[in-house]
């Protein structure tokens, strides 16, 4: 990290390594090199917005959430676009409601499409295949479920490897049948929450959005500020570290990105748009 | 690639090497080389024509498809056609219009071969699992479908080798059935919308099929012409480098296709005829 | 080719190569050496000899069909006898009406043995797989089944050795149940077929099944002369080379069989008794 | 075989090489070699003798099967007993009816120990078995069921080592039970007609399990002597090698066994007791 | 054997090798060394005496059964107590009857445990699994229950390792609730009987119970005195080798174990407790 | 373990090895390190604490259970608390009242939460699997339920590296059902009888998980205080070890862990939270 850092300063010239190179540094290690070489259109960028506001509308709106630290619309990795939480400190288990309000979050990025943009995009597969996974293992795992204290599936996981091989069925159809009600009536559930809070902050979801498509970046602050109603102040640059030449143009903007704790398999987990 | 266009320059002893060796090197480099060698017999000509004139007359007339570039009867790699569209900009994501448009565009190859030739061959293989791949894709990864924003199967990649191994069905056979009937649901639709297309624009698809059978290959806005009624302006030669002997026969006549960017997977996905 | 051809004359101790070696040679690479040393009880010959000569009158009765090329009851490779259709063209699609002929001649050697023998082989084993496979295709990979412009099973194929190794099942029991009533309603319907073209020319199938059994070969011509109700012109034995001793009695009669053009997979498909 | 033959006769310090050193090595080629140390109880040996006359007395009345050839008692390899038909010549495919009386005589060993012995034991497993496959491929592989000419299953054999892995299934739960009927079907006709035949010779069964009691193999022409109410000629020791001393006492009595033909996978098919 | 059998002498300073050292040695090489080092809880041995008492009274009543050898309630290998019969000849096939009987005294420990001690244990776990298995090949293999002569389930075996890898169904939904229901039909039987007679001899099943836990081992004759209500002849140590010291102390006491003869696959089953 | 005992001595300064020495050492051992590293918040605390008193209470007042040895909330391993049974003697097999106390125990953690906090975690996802576990073999391998003595499922264990693979299901899907029906009455069975245990003695577990988050860990004789109403006496340092310096601080207090002993698989099994 310090490295990182280092190098950061170095490129510009700079002989001093600031919290800033450290904060730059530090997301770069954690979410991946930002991808500025990644062109995306005014319009993918415009979907980008709204999605990653939904996630960061309802991560702010829900009590039992992480606070949100910071969201945006620059790509890193395989993501269009990141919303991250930070945990108030490092959780070992995960509560019922705790993990509902990640349904919600999850959910939010969709919705937000939908009733802002009047369309779904593949972007939310990876929000849905997570939310899912999430929901089976409320079921299938922690007993969350009105299924009630039974595990449902026995993981195959040391075999080769140490990695999961297959979750083995050991149970009937019936069965199988209401683990798809259950895990349907949570990701529904969650669905419906999100849904409910953006249509009652519509406004503050399009100051988020459009301040994103302003700023590229916000955080946590910024986005209870546009909640509230309030103007962010204006762009100043005299924060930031001038654009440099050459590849390192990727630090001119500090960036960092709001991203879900991980809470499942100690995966990393960025929401991407 | 450049070093491609200078060879093709090379062969036709000209020193100058053209936009146009370029365009054709681009072409090969995508596509794969021209198989002049295959020979088709008149009756598949005329089937492939058909089934490529569908494809592109509905690309043409859906809003939410890509532009039409290219439409070809060339055989090139396992295609005995090509439709080529050409995106507005690079797409990261793809929204469900979008992809009920690509639908649309699969079916329309079955459809034309139906309604003009009283027939269907083998040769939409293809476009029918493509189609239903996307469908399922639509329905199990993307919530896209009256199922709703949840994940069916889980995939099993990273494995061996880093690849797809096996789609783990976790799921009810209720759910199941569900699916089946979702996925049905969207491949109909494509389906209905292109056939309605092609019966409401019957003189269009016989324009471009038999200018096809004529000249082999059309660009989008000659296929725009046709639609409209126009003629297409006599075949010339003079912009055509002359047929050089040899096996450099193969680049008389500038050809490319016409090809649906890739939506899935990063795969290439040219319709075969 | 050439090298087989010359080896053929060369253990004639000829010095001319002539047409007739290239033409014993090239069936020898095509369907395999024949198999003298196989000997054949009369009953056996009697049943290949009905069986392959309702294969060979449904393919000269069909007009989708290839026409009929040769037929024998000379065993080669694994089969006792063979029917060789020759294509008019390289196919490389094929229609509906196409495949639904191959399916008919298919059933036509069953056929035969039902009704003219009384009864039903083992040998038939191999045209019943070929027709399963063939119409589950249609069902299943080229939409042609009332089941629509789907496609039923994942292939999994590259994986290891570049094979095929399962046709993942991603569907449910009702679809399954469908792809079965599809795939009988196909097989049935050719079976129908051929049964009615039998019945309509049994004493032709008698004919050409009598002809073979006395000439051991029958080329497309004799067989429709056969059906025409002519005579065969008495055999004559001076336009065939004289049997040599030792090894080289296995050209003593040159022969050749009719094979079905391959429509599936690349791979060959000659019709076994 | 001339050495095995030779052995034997060297074992017996003769110089001369008869034919009947000859037939004793053929059946240790072809069924193994004898097990006389395999000690049998006297209740094993009659089960064995009533077991084989079973499936001998039922290959003899059954005219679409091979002829008899010899019955015996004396292990050899894994079974107890064995029944060795003799194919009037060699058969490339087989016939329904012939399929079916070898379903017959598979079912007598079990039938006879029922009705003579009151009693059914394991050691009819091995019958079972092929009897069910051979129903199996009946319907399965070679279209001879209610089932019609399709084929179902698929087979997939050449992946690992050339060897049939696992018999895929692709059909609906619903075939799956027809094909099951169409299976029970065939063998509890083979049953059926078995016991009919049994009950209606009841004494000649007797008269062959006792004969093998006493003598411990038979030939067909014995066995025919048996069911027609003959004595057969007492047992002379004159024409039978007398018995040596050490290891070689297992050629004292020349034996055969009566064995099926192989009508499944090449693979050799002794009934054991 | 016989090193086994010098080696006990050996150890005991004795010069001659007795039979009873042979008896020892033999019961030491086919049941596993005692485990005396296993301390058992006075609950624990109680258990296992009247599950084992269990066993011995139900194989010496069954005339199907063979006889009783010895009792013991001392540890071998894996199992806290033995029944040991011995065959009165070797057995290569089994009777039904035999089968059946086999099952009863299976079932016969846990329902000893349920009627003298109140409680079902995991000791029975065992004996479960082996009449399961048992009770399934009656029905799938060999052909012995309603189902007929009939076998289900394809055993692939022979591919890798020459062990047998998975039973391969290849049957209906149906026809497994037929053998399920069959299955279960032949255990509750066994069960059944084998309660009937612990019912009708309560006391002699004490008494066994007793005299196992005075004496750790009773041979049939003894068991068979304690049924008959006699008492067994007080223990002496005169025709027990003194205990040694050391760890020669496991053969202080002679003992065996009566256990059931290998009827499947020819593995080794003692009763556990 | 003496090794472990004179470390813990050494890095104290002290000469003399002490019991409490052996004691810190034993469960070093037995329980993994324990992990001071690992920062728990308040809530985290608190939830633990309630957790393991729910086992812990449960355990005390079943009579069928192994008597609590201890309860400690510092994290070991993997888990964040841990409850700790003694068995009087090592046990051999169990009975079925001491398999459905453990399910209690085991159930009793959720509970607590539940009651006392309004919340479920994932923390009880070890429990919930290790009791459905449970029930499952009661079911499945020791016929305990009401299925009766019948296994079912065929363990493969022995194919690659001695370690089960799967649960291959060898029975019918109504055999599936009923299976899971059973394992459901017992984990329900389990849950209610524990349920019932912490509502009757409600201020007892909250007496012991307050006592947890002052002390971190109890005897069980600490335990059975509280539940009986007293106080515990008031926490003396004297008859500490005084917290050392350095890495030695882990062992500043004496701590242990209550486990319920290894039931099955001879697997370690601790509470977590």
């Amino acid at each position: 990290l310090v490295n990182e850092a280092a190098l950061i300063a170095a490129r510009q010239n700079r002989k001093v390594v600031t919290m800033h190179d450290f904060e730059v540094a530090k997301d770069k290690v954690i979410m991946g090199a930002e991808r500025k070489s990644m062109m995306l259109s005014d319009a993918e960028k415009r979907t980008t917005a709204y999605h990653e506001a939904g996630h960061a509308l309802v991560a702010v709106m829900l009590p039992e959430a992480d606070p949100l630290h910071k969201v945006t619309i620059i790509p890193r990795g395989m993501a269009l676009g990141l919303t991250m939480q930070l945990p108030l400190d490092d959780k070992h288990s995960y509560s019922k409601n705790y993990l509902k309000a990640q349904l919600s979050i999850l959910m939010a990025g969709r919705i937000a499409e939908e009733m802002f943009l009047q369309q779904s995009t593949t972007g939310a597969g990876n929000d849905i295949e997570r939310a899912t996974d999430l929901a089976r293992k409320m079921v299938c795992e922690w007993g969350m479920s009105e299924l009630g204290p039974l595990s449902f599936g026995k993981k195959e996981e040391q075999i080769f490897l140490g990695r999961e091989i297959a979750q083995h069925r050991d149970y009937s159809e019936e069965t199988a049948l209401k683990i798809d009600e259950q895990v349907r009536k949570f990701v529904d559930e969650g669905y419906r929450v999100a849904r409910g809070i953006i249509e009652k902050h519509r406004d503050a979801l399009v100051r988020i959005a459009e301040a994103l498509l302003e700023r590229e970046i916000l955080d946590g602050a910024e986005v209870k500020a546009l909640i509230d109603g309030q103007n962010l102040t204006p762009m100043s640059t005299s924060n930031k570290p001038k654009p440099p030449s050459g590849d390192s143009q990727q630090v001119i903007k500090p960036e960092g990105g709001l991203r879900i704790p991980p809470i499942m398999d100690g995966g990393e987990s960025p929401h991407p748009a």
